[in-house]
């Protein structure tokens, strides 16, 4: 159970949109892969930044300001307190860290539950 | 500055092995980006788990029961308090996540010192 962790294999046992999958605890954090097409809500982390590593597909990080545009290979992290809304015209797979209980919208009461892949 | 962080580009940027590059900050962490190749020494983190994301090449992580291959796309953290020893037959490429100022041989005297890429 506690070896090597493979993303592709944690990606392939799950098809739905915006529901991370926990699949590694570090420290005080969850490890997820999760899928994401169309567009998410704009929302924003208070407490935490929001780290994103695009592994399949090109993901947008719209930013008030900007947008920052992830291929394959690409990461970027939000700092606590932006706004942002993720946007994927295509599906994307990623890796996403976030401090155990962060709701994913920002709001508990619109977050998709935890689940584990 | 603050946009697409690329892990390949910041891998082209230098050579040298066993010296990680932080490339983004995440809460109290160093994300980084290192190659290795060879035997890494004996060490455990009291105070932090330990983040390995093989980006290229085949690593091994020796614990004193068992060792954990990581491939492309494989993912591995040691618990905070278990010793372990990161081998490399051949050149590897890793991301790294650490809190800020651990010390990559779990001593400060023996460590690499941070650097940018």
């Amino acid at each position: 159970m506690s070896d090597a962790i493979d993303l592709s294999e944690k990606l392939s046992k799950f098809s739905d949109h915006w529901s991370p999958r926990t699949v590694a605890q570090f420290n005080d954090c969850d490890v997820m892969v999760v899928k994401v097409q169309g567009e998410f809500v704009w929302h924003k982390h208070d407490d935490t930044d929001d780290f994103f590593l695009v592994l399949n597909g090109v993901l947008d990080i719209q930013l008030r300001d900007r947008t920052v545009t992830l291929s394959p290979g690409q990461m970027y992290i939000v700092p606590k307190g932006v706004e942002h809304r993720p946007v994927a015209k295509d599906e994307v797979h990623l890796l996403l860290i976030e401090p155990t209980g962060t709701p994913n919208t920002g709001d508990p009461a619109t977050a998709a539950p935890r689940k584990t892949a």
